[in-house]
């Protein structure tokens, strides 16, 4: 693929250390940044975003370059995660869909036959020149201590979208085409990976200095059907050669059943989220990762001393996983930051974690 | 407690064999029943349904009983569930709540306070008279050969409705007061633990053989704050003595971090979601426990080629979990009956397990 962002912002990522490479070899430090860290919680981000729809603002350079960099600026955190969101290279590419306030995003109409997989139109280079122009002035003004990470949604959680019509508690009818027209299905998550793979690279050539994928109902599916019907995709995305350069986090919720097929994607980083303690994650993926991870985002919003004594156990069952093999902890949430929350409980956390000395003779 | 049902129709569940004694003792049949087997999913339950909510027909008794019966005369299953809502004894009692259509359970004011809490009716007797004469009539109705399973929910999701003031993805505002206000929870807690200990001593004393927890969305939890926050207010209910006596079942979705915490509670029998083998399950469950599960309800949205395979493996899955010392497998749903389910294929679900044969020495 050939963007103009690969002219015209080469990223220079070689020369900055990756956030994590601080907690390995010895370091003391553990980085944080915090999925969804630039939205809704942000008063800042609401007068930003005044007037403008979702995604439209995600083809807005100058306005996604200062909602991803507002977080930075407010909380001093390791990374800058790029403002986007899951549909973003759909929409880009001409695909009928609108993000509704306190819905999700909804689309015109679902995708569940091989007829309308073939009309999804091709991710073109110049659609989503925005986020490359976007993702170059970020790198611009961020710190080189600071880490870029590239966003996009997994095939899987894309196609969730696409099938269903919109958020779905239940997944039923992408299960469903899943298992009755698998080569409906195949066609669906070829596309779907060709056109993450595309938009992941858009970024990196702009600047990204890593990426994470976001695979966010990814557990709703067991392991053999995650081995069957999401990993070669998400694989597929992982290996292209631009994107196996950079470091990788892959994210889902309740995948407790998957961390192990989940480290075995070609990942650099498992995301893990809340419901698996980071020591015991650590025995069910492959060795050499780095885990993230992964605060309840409801703790946010209970008391400070709650939330405090929370982060410490964090802090300390990350030191056990790197002292059973992990790679690293890089500390996060264990999904996004919900909308009520107190940007006051975030700062909290990063004291907490920034004051907090690693050892690898915990 | 001393209700109506208590004089109108005595349990004779000590003369009858609970299903599950099929699968143990060598004997060859596995049996099943579904999770919302009765339900929108029917066209005899919306024609009897007319013109009656929810709430209304729970609390009727011949509706209820006709309700909790067309499952079985359809499909032949080897259980009835009761007919019943997880917010029926908070209605019954005098609480604020409605459920609306497509949404789920709506209360009129959250209760977020320890006035609120304080302010919660009892569940007396006489309120739930109407479910005592359901239960009794339809005990009357069955055949000996097929059991009638009480239905509750747990202390934890009735928590999780009157918190959020109705369904919620994230739980947060339950979580906050859990973490923040735990003397406000534990009241909260201790008062639904004695609702649904009512609730379901209730239907055993009209004729009910065994009962089902319903503790629907504790997944969200993860292990340390099921044991801290939900274990002690389940036990409770479950060590009741008239409940004790009877088999027990305990069902949540995504419970994989919680099958050990959940079958230490004074259970018989674990149900597991869909995301965890059997015999997976049976490595993380105390000894000595039947397994209750697990087909992903949006399979029965496939094609029957897929649907039939996929019963066949959790039917292999189980007889190895009996294999290393599960004490039976009932075969169920891993979690309730869509909406759009065509009956057809909960039809062809019930005649593979019934033409299976279990073998202990699989």
């Amino acid at each position: 693929m050939n963007t103009s962002a690969q002219d015209s912002a080469p990223s220079d990522s070689a020369t900055r250390p990756y956030m994590v490479e601080s907690t390995v070899g010895g370091a003391d430090r553990v980085p944080l940044w915090f999925m969804r860290q630039a939205g809704r919680s942000l008063p800042e981000y609401k007068r930003a975003r005044e007037g403008t729809t979702m995604l439209e603002s995600c083809l807005m350079p100058d306005l996604a370059a200062e909602i991803t960099m507002q977080p930075v600026r407010r909380y001093g955190v390791d990374a800058a995660i790029f403002f986007s969101d899951i549909v973003v290279p759909l929409y880009a590419a001409g695909v009928g869909v609108d993000i509704k306030p306190g819905i999700g995003p909804v689309m015109d109409a679902p995708i569940r036959s091989l007829e309308a997989v073939r009309a999804l139109p091709v991710l073109e280079a110049e659609q989503i020149d925005p986020v490359a122009k976007a993702v170059s002035k970020v790198r611009g003004e961020l710190d080189d201590s600071v880490s870029l990470i590239g966003f996009a949604g997994a095939p899987f959680t894309l196609a969730s979208y696409l099938v269903e019509g919109g958020p779905s508690r239940n997944h039923e009818h992408t299960k469903a085409l899943m298992y009755s027209e698998p080569e409906v299905w195949d066609e669906l998550m070829s596309s779907l990976a060709s056109m993450t793979t595309h938009f992941l690279k858009a970024q990196i050539a702009a600047g990204a200095d890593a990426i994470q994928l976001f695979d966010s109902w990814v557990g709703a599916l067991d392991r053999a059907d995650f081995e069957r019907f999401v990993a070669p995709y998400s694989r597929e995305v992982l290996s292209t050669p631009e994107i196996a350069a950079v470091p990788r986090t892959y994210f889902g919720v309740g995948t407790g059943e998957l961390l192990s097929s989940i480290s075995q994607l070609g990942v650099s980083t498992v995301g893990v989220d809340w419901r698996v303690p980071l020591d015991v994650a650590q025995t069910r993926v492959e060795g050499g990762k780095v885990l993230q991870g992964n605060l309840d985002p409801a703790l946010l919003l209970a008391d400070p001393d709650v939330l405090t004594a929370k982060v410490s156990e964090i802090l300390d069952a990350g030191q056990r996983a790197i002292n059973a093999g992990a790679t690293g902890h890089v500390f996060n949430l264990g999904h996004g930051v919900l909308p009520d929350t107190n940007p006051d409980a975030l700062a909290r956390v990063v004291d907490t974690v920034h004051a907090f000395r690693s050892s690898r003779a915990y």
